[in-house]
């Protein structure tokens, strides 16, 4: 493809992307496909001559855009959003284009130096501590790694050889391999799944403690299980913490386990994947609370700040704790400027030996936005959240599971599990909206998160017009089947519910809870 | 930046990619600044205000392209080739713009669908056995990961829970801190830094066995070893070979590779990271030799498949075992259709929990070149290759070290590795071509692999001008420097040099080596 070419077909995908964009509302945001749909539509095998760009746009609009899940719709209220904008798209061609591999300072500069630069810049507009920068004295900085999975996986093995090294010269009579044996770690019971998964693949086996009623994890449910630990022979190694679990968006006490991690010498590490980005609002500042006592912290640039995946920010307060676990250098990896200046090395920092040019799409986003239009971004999460929130509020068959958080509401019918679960069902099979389930202490419920590149307070009434018409309709169905079975099997129902527990309140429509016989798809 | 702002920013970064690209030549291959520099240039915290694009591009010019290492250029011939072409470009444009995070089927059916069919379309360009096609029966297939090191790490960190189940059933008297702490793998001393830091990473120390002359590990240094460690009490774990060392793009010997490790129960992996590619190519058939008995395998499309960094194949004979070391669901990763299809849930084959779209790059590179473009891009590197190791064999004082081996041609001055050394620093400092150094045997060399996005005939003439000009340079310095020394201090000198062992061959040129004193700095 010559650069003539390359132009038309760049100008005509970026006519399909702001279509696509534009217009994203009048598409269903679950796709209508069933499993292997594509596999069945493409050929076997890769074409063996070339074919023109024209016809691969035509196919990305027939075959791709009909299996797309949109997450940049408006009506995409799973899991948390996925970060996105015009800029960012523009970065990651540009970024494609350089294709530098910045494994070090010479492969090149500009792409270590902007990391270091952004990276302050966002410290500094978390407000985050100054040892988190690489402006400051010290071994403290931060870094893009490619997810929050990644760099939980990274704390986890730099903890783990730290606390191999440390022991291994307190007690010299252990040997490696008995120390390794021993190690533990800590987070709580609504972490995310990628950091039961960190223990696992980091060989550090991860306590998931059980989180208070508010799901918050806090020292005390931490020094207990170090207690139990450390009378067990274990060596409590680290314990991470979350600011905005994937559950309910709750706040983990990050001061009282900072006091139970000086006192073991554990690392502290903060997953702030998704709630990190509130650190920058002011009405949030005690989340910033206890920071400066943290090892190692991350945020994902790629759900709230308008940078598309993967981008995930990592601080780290002694970088030299992780490049002495990870270096492993070779003869063709040095220059003559290795170990000469105060660059880091961002290489050992990491998992793999390459490295994206991650900064210069954040580098456009945060000037294109501005600090001003960030923080706009994330208020009108706060303001969205809370209009849909209203919407639950008023309505008395529904009720909320946690506080609202950012822009996470977390709600559920009243009554028994299935009637959330029928719900929800109902509007994922419509595909106008798609949400997600969750559950704690006992109670499933649907996570309704804002999420989309540029969503609306009119999405918000939309999506409570979508679920209340079905919630509507369920519990008339309900009913239905109620009045039916009582008038048919009047005898034998009645005897049947009170032996399976089943309470109907069918004159309020409130509460209904069936047995588990009538649940059944 | 609304939809018309974001066709004109798109379409003023299309312009600049062009000319970039297009006048590649123009530039230097490396950037002519100080550590820091882009540091002291900008500003310490990110624009309050936003900013308009047009600045910002602007400032990509000024600021930007300056400290980028041009990778794409003909002239830069380290390391390995970093893959780029424009339909790639596009295609990552796309995919930021749909956004998607693919971490099970119904989070973007097209994501996880387009995949496998592009793995097997390049299963099948690569001609590797069907038990590595997802549309083959059996549990192989293949999946896209960030790189060679991430892949590494799956398999060691995979092979190692494998192990420790295999040997708890067989041992049950040994704990499993014990299983773990006796593990070990093995790899060449010519591997990849990657894999030596995946063993430091996964806990399983991997030994680098010496390679043999040609900087081949073969069956016999593998059996050696693994018979001392298993008179020792240890448990070999995993095997990485080979195919293309970055040092000399060197073939480890897969077949009696595989005999010691199927004897063992030794997982079998494959770092085909680089010559992967040459596994298309009929005239390399002997690559192939073996694969139908390895467990793992990965290949860096971002390398000569004109698809961008970072995108790695991975293929597994059977995923399961990987899946079943990884796994750790929660109900939010639910869905209807997890577990009812052949659709595998890729979050289980790899470290994180989210997915890149990548697969939608590598179809678009794949239709608009087809088989014969891939190949033909193949050829070319060959050809060039060829053309450059012509003026390495025409000219007496250099030699080649290795083989020719694809892309790469390993050469040295002749005689001391200091002029090597010299050579290389002088024509670094100019900045027309960038080389790196490697080693081996106590030769030190330098490494010319063809690289850019588009190198032509020409370039290779350029490149070897340019190193013939230095060499010219650098060996009549060293005689004048030999002849004022022998002027100036006859007597004094003849008397050291028979002392330090230095040997003069003035007249030739051919072979001057240096006493270490005269070699500093």
């Amino acid at each position: 493809m010559d650069a003539q070419s390359f132009k038309e077909f760049g100008k005509a995908a970026l006519d399909f992307i702001a279509d696509y964009m534009e217009n994203i509302r009048d598409r269903d945001v679950l796709p209508s496909v069933k499993p292997g749909y594509l596999i069945d539509l493409l050929p076997k095998e890769m074409p063996e001559k070339p074919e023109q760009w024209q016809e691969v746009l035509q196919d990305i609009n027939k075959y791709i855009k009909p299996g797309i899940t949109n997450w940049q719709s408006p009506n995409f209220h799973a899991f948390y959003i996925s970060g996105c904008s015009y800029p960012s798209m523009v970065g990651e061609m540009l970024s494609a284009a350089f294709s530098v591999i910045g494994f070090h300072w010479l492969c090149s500069p500009a792409c270590t130096e902007l990391e270091m630069v952004v990276m302050d810049w966002l410290a500094k507009f978390l407000k985050l501590p100054a040892q988190f920068l690489h402006s400051t004295e010290g071994p403290g900085g931060g870094i893009m790694q490619g997810s929050a999975s990644e760099s939980v996986l990274v704390a986890v093995m730099a903890a783990r050889e730290q606390t191999v090294l440390r022991v291994k010269a307190e007690q010299p009579a252990l040997s490696e391999g008995e120390i390794r044996a021993r190690l533990v770690g800590y987070s709580s019971d609504q972490s995310n799944s990628c950091i039961e998964k960190a223990g696992v693949l980091g060989t550090v086996p991860l306590r998931l403690l059980a989180a208070d009623e508010n799901q918050i994890m806090r020292g005390a449910h931490l020094a207990k299980a170090v207690k139990e630990d450390l009378a067990n022979g274990l060596i409590p190694t680290i314990c991470i913490a979350t600011i905005g679990t994937t559950g309910t968006c709750a706040y983990d006490d990050i001061e009282t386990l900072a006091s139970v991690c000086e006192e073991h010498n554990i690392w502290l590490h903060v997953d702030a994947a998704y709630a990190g980005a509130a650190l920058a609002l002011d009405d949030h500042a005690q989340l910033r609370r206890g920071l400066e006592r943290v090892d190692s912290l991350n945020y994902n640039l790629h759900k709230s700040m308008l940078v598309n995946f993967d981008c995930t920010a990592m601080w780290m307060r002694d970088s030299n704790r992780v490049v002495d676990s990870f270096n492993v250098d070779r003869i063709y990896l040095q220059s003559k400027y290795n170990g000469q200046t105060d660059i880091p090395e961002f290489r050992h920092w990491q998992i793999p030996l390459g490295r994206r040019f991650r900064a210069l799409k954040v580098w456009l986003v945060f000037r294109i936005f501005g600090a001003e239009g960030l923080r706009e971004h994330l208020h009108k999460q706060l303001r969205l959240a809370k209009r849909f929130e209203q919407h639950v509020l008023a309505d008395a068959r529904v009720e909320l599971v946690a506080k609202r958080s950012l822009g996470l509401v977390c709600f559920r019918v009243k009554g028994d599990n299935q009637l959330t679960a029928d719900l929800l069902q109902r509007i994922t099979d419509r595909k106008k909206l798609y949400m997600v389930q969750a559950s704690f202490g006992g109670k499933d419920f649907i996570r309704f998160a804002v999420c989309g590149m540029d969503p609306k307070e009119e999405d918000m009434d939309f999506a409570w017009h979508e679920i209340e018409g079905q919630l509507n309709k369920l519990l008339s169905e309900e009913k239905g089947k109620k009045i039916e079975a009582i008038t048919v099997n009047a005898h034998d129902t009645q005897q049947k519910d009170n032996e399976d527990g089943i309470s109907q309140q069918l004159s309020s429509g409130l509460h209904i809870s069936l047995g588990a016989d009538e649940r059944a798809p």
